[in-house]
């Protein structure tokens, strides 16, 4: 393990809590929810506001896309943070999306109450410097090829601009399975707790990339000490323009929601 | 996914029980406990009556055990299963325990409750035709490397010499990843269940190879639906001829055990 | 890396030359040819006398097959072992065949000169203590989930049991990358012969699992010091019943067998 | 696969020859050779000399490090670039240098002759956008989490933006071997070389991380069809600030280089 310093545990004397609008991350369940990408205002609206009575303190939504082919779907760019921005308002959501480049760091913090880095950016330093150098939370996700260590090195990179609000959230590894789309690695979930003191959150849909075995790992999750959890939830998932097999209706995503507060209120009476 | 027949889902109106003393795995919780090798007759008649007291419902303990290296300690062999038997009749436990050779699997089973078949052996086709053949439960580990199709058509190999009686057991792949000794992939238990009606169960102690992890991950399989626990514990870690990393103390697993059954018990209630 | 003993370099003034027949292996270009399984007796006839006319040097074929699926072809066994026979008698090639349950080596090393141990079977280390009790060279296959100290240390296995004439075999390993069947790990050529005294030589029809890529694999493994290759040579492949993508035509190993000799021959002339 | 279009070997005639200076990247072979991080002008010039005297046709040295922790020398900037300029006055060698942030492209292509896209920011989108809207050839390494599909489409991304000249670069993947630093894909090579138009080149320094494992693996490489080699070289490897044990001497270049050019005559001679 590369040495750390502001994200080691041994660093500050209480673990980390990340404030977004009023949910408190590393005190309460942060649930997070939202389609892949932003693709129209009624979309966004309609998803918010359901994902709001489902249970959700959070709304997600990709405005910029990192996609493997140059001519699959980018996302709507400054169009999409709009229509976050109405979906918000129009629902009460605080908004997590992320940001792929240095230079639009600056005015999608306008837009974003917490920048989200991707997993394929995880190593992207110049990117980590600039979100390191605003005063918005960071969503922090492991890539897909990523050590423990390497992962909390690019968390090290952030706080050491200054920033002090870094979740991290693990999302799923490469490995030979193909039966899930990717290997949701768990066991980091308290590891990421006995080395640093920042929350951590977890993303069954693209850990797994398959529907039915979302609400299992979002148990689990929770189960393992996770602070929160990120699902792709659409109002219309046949029309998604992306991850569609990955992605819940606001009434499967509420079914999971009260299961999970019930793992989580657990937890914590087994913690006591 | 190699086409199943006996394992699938479909070729059955329940999931199976496998009945081990009176343990019925798959209708209740099974927690194996034991250390990773049998080494003296005190330790196993120690650890069985200790572990019993302290929640498990099952022994384990290695006779025959697979080592990378020649010149490492290869088990106690017929003394080992001797001390087994021993530890059965001083806590009413019964035996889990590993069988490596198709020629020892009519002897071994004469003493063993239900004969394990370790992850370096899964796809060892002859030793999977001899199990079987015998009337034993079988607990078939993952291999580290193999995807969930080689496993289960493993399964299928012992379903299909007419013993019905397999219990599937993940216990981590091999991949990147060094902070654990394995990545513990516990998708695996709900994409189990939604393709076959055998029973799962996960091993964290080989799936972390971390103390530490062991407790969290155990409340993350059991929130995840997984059917049981196999868990290292030795009557005195320090002293443990292989696996002393991982080992937990009675006290330790007793903790477990506790918080284990209350999550078991509400995942029960949530799937009502 | 486990400490090895009678497999490290150290433990010898002279690197192992293993002889199978005429072939000095270690000291000449093994060329290894055949198909994946034995199928008919006139199949392997053919194959046989066509393989040694396009160049090589010793036949390979499977008597016994491991399968990922019970209901897959398992191999003609003792059949398959008399047709092998035969082709030897008719070709004069020296045969490489597969053993996969320690009951059988015994009488497979009669109609064997090379026995291999396929890839799954690595670590079953029953039959690598049988291997080392018989007087017949031994090809062990690397584990696609195995590291090199894993792998020589299987070696060290049969060495200890007093067989000397370990030839191992890298075959590729599995990961993320589904282009290939495996990826094939040629650094492994070199690594190996930097630790042990044993000969090494490579797999590219299993390490790739595509016709395209063999030859160019061919001359890399020569080029990085292997002392020889194993290649699936059919006499029909639109016929084979594995692994028909492929396997190779016996014109079109011919070509591959003219060209890695004259690869082989610059190395040896460089590494004057 | 994801559909290519430029990229594709049906897209054009030809395969693409990529003049670097003097060098035909596709014609000829490259051997690009150089310290991993710049670090004094006395460095850089001594080492560029001599490897120029060594056999090297092309330098390389890195400015900008992504390096594991913030904490770590992250390279000189355009110091570096100021001395990478004077060893190549004196040596008359053509530069290969890395950049890692959108915003660099434009003034660091003044220095480079070649811009390389290190690992870390294949799927760095911006980035590669940026370097395909600039006039100087690109050197794309593959990711060490990327498949053959994913790496090809990066390249997509720099054609589709008016850059064809694209220079892929093979330099190992992560897998679970502890061995070697990466695991060095050379299948890569020919199944590049038939899918795409572009050439090839390997690094076998970052591809093993072990000294000794370079001088076979230039040779398979080449075996195996590459276009060229990069290679770590430095004029006093003990005293390099990163990847001391994988540089090589400009003495122990020089017999490589000798090596692989008798290779490659040789692959030529074949190929015809």
């Amino acid at each position: 393990m590369k040495k750390l310093q502001l994200a080691s545990l041994n660093s500050q004397n209480e673990r980390t809590i990340v404030k977004v609008g009023d949910v408190e991350i590393g005190n309460e369940l942060a649930l997070i929810a939202g389609p892949c990408s932003v693709e129209t205002e009624e979309q966004m609206i309609d998803t918010a506001i359901k994902a709001k009575a489902a249970g959700a303190n959070m709304l997600r939504g990709g405005a910029f896309k990192p996609r493997t082919s140059p001519y699959d779907f980018q996302g709507l760019g400054l169009k999409g943070l709009k229509y976050l921005e109405k979906a918000k308002q129009a629902s009460g959501l605080p908004i997590v999306t992320e940001v792929i480049d240095p230079r639009d760091v600056c005015w999608v913090s306008e837009y974003a109450d917490v920048l989200q880095i991707g997993a394929r950016n995880m190593q992207n330093f110049s990117l980590l410097k600039e979100v390191g150098k605003v005063n918005k939370p960071v969503l922090l996700k492991r890539g897909m090829y990523s050590t423990l260590s390497e992962w909390l090195n690019c968390a090290e990179y952030i706080l050491a601009e200054g920033n002090p609000n870094v979740i991290l959230c693990e999302r799923g590894i490469r490995t030979f399975e193909t039966y899930t789309r990717n290997t949701l690695d768990l066991s980091m979930v308290p590891a990421v707790k006995e080395i640093t003191h920042l929350p951590i959150i977890v993303d069954p849909s693209h850990g797994t990339g398959r529907k039915s075995l979302i609400a299992p790992m979002c148990n689990a999750s929770v189960a393992a000490g996770a602070d929160g959890l990120i699902v792709e939830v659409h109002n219309n998932p046949c029309e998604a323009l992306c991850d569609k097999d990955q992605a819940l209706t606001p009434e499967e995503f509420e079914v999971i929601a009260k299961d999970v507060s019930r793992v989580y209120a657990l937890m914590k009476e087994i913690a006591k």
